[in-house]
């Protein structure tokens, strides 16, 4: 409730409260992390740790490292990272800030040459930051080189003013009461500013004391690392926030009675509801299912990480597309779930002191940063493509498109599903769900085929090919799911739970998605309506330990910020106790009540100025 | 950009200007209610008009009624309508507070016995409202004759502070900045409260001197007329909410470019992806449905309330199932749609200033209030069941249902479509959607029908019987949309463009709902690759008319509040514009750099006190 400049001022507090900690305690880097996690508001402390200094660590030469590295991890300079502009955000080879070299006096000029190149939406840019690492048009010789990084000091180190031929800004407010009102998001343009020429970050490329663009001989697909790196942050966070929303749902389903007394008996519990189960349950394996997948991502990342090392580029374009598509599949379902959640929560979701509404404020712009979903899943069905015409020339799929090298079972396969139980056979999955993915894919591809060219073909057939991209990424989720609860699971009855928790989670994509599987004939109409018929026995199944399941994700009531979700029940001398503290019961009587309800009441509004 | 009491206090203000100008130009009822809509947003004086009015008007006998309105007319009272509980909302015969009669004093003694039934939600409560309408058990000689409606005066006229026994407060912050925030949504207790018995509404039935509860002649019915009334406005502003974001995101999308440009061409217009349109017009198509059946819901209102005075009650539940499943369909639909448009508007729909936070914020309770959705859709659910197992005695089905009694060839009817024009051909879709209706109504009908028992067959099968319910709501939409563009439609080419939207809709849902269609072998899955082909033919001839689509909504900038869906294009000087008005910006240097940034960065910290 406080407003936007307590609110920053606020975090600003937080932030130096948490430094402060960090420091006395000697934290280590990971401890660090799991503090600031805990903080759980957005801040400019994100894009220091978060972009600014993995940009220098990933771009930087090692000189440059040595350089700027320790003034950023002592703080005493602060950093953002300076690339989405007014006119452009996905389409970064069309920005328009320039860095010009002048080799008269060996620097860039860095420059905002329309409205819409000005620097926009970078957090902690509009009112924290000294510094930045800005992405600019470098322009040497007179040549266009493209986008390149560069340090840029944006304030003085003394006063916290801009620095001359510098404008800074915040960019104002956004969704919710709170949620990225904490942050200062930010606007920068330059005017004609100079910098020295070795701020350029020159890992990848350099350019001379005469001017001359050079290339380093390291390879340029190093920087997918960092970019499969925080994309799995984020499939990790989507399993985060998704949890928290669906502990506060199911808790406050297991509290909230309605309905079905009989007799003046007790009403029935919202959360016993075959409604309530259907909607929510789904959320509940989905919390699971991304948790898991962002565990398998974890993986990915260091097996990428190897590889590059060793110079083996063979499953990068692989990865790329499995961390961009779960990227986009768990953040949109993410998004959705939480507002599923609030809605599951009744009227009383709508209230802050629910904890949902920001809770979705603060998690939508996640299908919008560092690559907004659509064009990422397009870029997950350009390499499906691409994989398929492959196939003809021999070249086998690895990874998570290994299955597509299968295309010939796939593309004929019929399931044998006779019964509901027989869904719960992991391998009926599996191949239906494969089959699915794959046929779709190669009705995208036959349909590409017809156009006059291939591009215009993947144009006109975009949206098919979106559906075909999250089909893909569907079956890894699920592929994911099924191996990690064939694994050995400590704990009694852990394992059936997950179990039941992973055939909820894909026999729910199956009916959502039903459309798909029966079109394109992996499934017959009789063994969708079987497939159903088991989820809404793995509902009761998962109903008496639903609570358990969410309790297990151990999120302290502090954290969950949630009168719905208290651990105790005590939901609703929660909710009164909470009205209370609202800033309009300080007064009985409302302030404006002589100005504006007295003279109404009165019929005394023509006299009154208002 | 206000605090809650700011805001609180500045809604006071606007309406008691609002009123003001009311009186002073002698606006009609209708009038007065158009400069409430475009006052635009949620105050006191809603529920004063559109449920304290409609309250007495609908349950008091005429004597109350002449006494009450005269003063609620001329704002000399304000009310509200106290009804939901703490603990009970959607289940309004389980409410607890209590209105027991004491035949000696001649009074109801109004009381909350328990916390869940504190009064809890009703706007206009917390601060504004002189009255309500209460909703409490009515008990009298012992025995509880379950809920009715008293009106209460809850503040005092002279200083407005809460009657003796009373407690009163507002409930607490709510989704969004804005939204709701500007509603003073209340708590209230009583403690033994006592009210003269005449201001029980006593037009259904009455509490005599003695205490003796009787019943009126008037019919219970007649109530239902009311619910039509307030779900089909509920109806129309989904419209309206609906055409607002369409309206941003159609403008928005044909000024930003991203991406495809050739040679340093200029980018393409998101609005000319395809996958752009595939999200978008279909929206833009919703809209307009839902602009029309709202149209004939208002019809269906008036049918019904003519019918109801000639005692004509064999038209009433239909009614009741169709305006109950248009409320839930449109609303979740609407606030869907308006999130999804925010998104098609990248990060800059995430700004307040693109006004679409707040237009979600503000619209998503239409979800919950007046019936929750769920509920909602199980009671058109109930009704369509009861209608089908009524068919085998003969009873023709009225209205909307009229189509089920077409049951022998709804069950095995074949879609005749073999071309993708074919599905332009209002028949082919009006058929396949009443056959993909009736065959999930009979389905779950039959599924109940092998239950132990009905009610437990019900339970079971709810979920199933949403999705059928949904199917049948669709269905009036389709019929109503296709009706009117088959009617007379003035302008040249405007026929047309409505015909080409009410497709887009049809094939839109078909798609999205290709499931249904499939599994109940309403049309085959060649037929549903066609309707995909025809779609994005359609999404084609939209696009050049899209613009003048929206503009045809005759928002004016002001009302939309959108720098994104500006007129005049601007989009880019507005947005810089907007960002300078943020408090934060109101300094350069923000506030807290000497407490909190200056003591970071100069390492300082353990000094420092935080």
């Amino acid at each position: 409730m406080l407003s936007r400049k307590d609110l920053f001022k606020d975090t600003l507090r937080k932030a130096a409260h948490a430094w402060k900690r960090i420091v006395e305690l000697r934290l280590t880097e990971e401890e660090a992390g799991m503090l600031r996690l805990y903080v759980d508001q957005p801040g400019y402390v994100d894009l220091h740790w978060g972009m600014f200094v993995p940009a220098i660590k990933g771009q930087g030469t090692e000189e440059q490292q040595k350089k700027w590295l320790p003034m950023a991890y002592k703080f005493q300079i602060i950093g953002c990272y300076a690339q989405t502009e007014l006119g452009h955000g996905s389409n970064v080879q069309g920005l328009e800030t320039t860095a010009t070299f002048d080799p008269k006096t060996d620097e860039f000029v860095i420059h905002s040459p329309t409205l819409t190149s000005s620097k926009w939406w970078p957090g902690g840019l509009g009112k924290a930051s000294t510094h930045a690492v800005v992405y600019a048009r470098l322009i040497t010789e007179g040549k266009d080189y493209g986008i390149h990084g560069f340090i840029v000091q944006l304030r003085s180190l003394e006063d916290h003013s801009p620095l001359p031929g510098i404008t800074l800004g915040d960019i104002g407010g956004k969704f919710g009461s709170g949620a990225y009102n904490s942050m200062d998001n930010g606007v920068l343009r330059f005017d004609h500013v100079r910098i020295p020429r070795d701020q350029m970050l020159m890992r990848l490329s350099q350019v001379t004391r005469e001017g001359k663009y050079v290339h380093s001989d390291v390879p340029k697909q190093l920087l997918y690392g960092t970019m499969v790196f925080v994309r799995q942050t984020i499939v990790a966070d989507a399993s985060k926030a998704l949890s928290r929303a669906v502990c506060i749902a199911v808790r406050y389903s297991a509290i909230r009675k309605q309905f079905g007394s009989q007799d003046g008996g007790p009403e029935t519990k919202v959360l016993d509801y075959k409604t309530q189960q259907s909607r929510l349950f789904p959320l509940l394996a989905s919390a699971y299912a991304f948790r898991f997948v962002g565990d398998w991502l974890k993986w990915l990342y260091m097996d990428v990480t190897q590889k590059l090392e060793a110079k083996d580029y063979s499953t990068l374009q692989e990865a790329h597309a499995c961390t961009a598509g779960l990227k986009a599949v768990t953040t949109s379902a993410t998004a959705d779930a939480i507002e599923e959640c609030r809605k599951l929560c009744g009227g009383h979701g709508y209230l802050n002191s629910s904890g949902l509404p920001e809770l979705f404020a603060v998690y939508v712009p996640a299908c919008t940063y560092e690559g907004d979903n659509i064009v990422l899943l397009l870029q997950v069905a350009r390499i499906l493509m691409k994989t398929l015409s492959q196939l003809t020339s021999g070249k086998q799929p690895v990874g998570t498109m290994a299955y597509m090298g299968n295309v010939q079972y796939l593309m004929q396969c019929k399931c044998a599903v006779n019964t509901a139980e027989d869904w719960l056979n992991p391998v009926a999955i599996q191949e239906a769900f494969e089959a699915r993915a794959l046929r779709m894919a190669v009705n995208c591809a036959q349909n590409i085929g017809q156009a006059a060219n291939q591009e215009e073909g993947f144009y006109e057939r975009s949206p098919d090919l979106l559906e075909a991209a999250v089909a893909h990424i569907q079956l890894v989720i699920v592929t994911k799911f099924i191996s990690k609860v064939q694994q050995d699971i400590p704990g009694p009855g852990v394992k059936e739970q997950l179990q039941n928790l992973c055939n909820v989670y894909a026999l729910y994509i199956l009916h959502k998605h039903l459309g798909d599987f029966l079109a394109t004939g992996c499934i017959t109409p009789k063994q969708g309506a079987l497939a159903n018929e088991q989820l809404g026995k793995l509902y009761a199944q998962v109903r008496p330990n639903a609570v358990a399941l969410v309790d297990a994700f151990n999120y302290t009531d502090h954290y969950l910020g949630s009168v719905l979700g208290r651990y105790d029940g005590n939901v609703y001398p929660a909710l009164y106790e909470e009205a209370w503290k609202d800033p309009l019961n300080e007064t009985v009587v409302p302030e404006g009540y002589h100005e504006y309800l007295r003279p109404l009441l009165k019929q005394q509004l023509k006299l009154s100025r208002l």
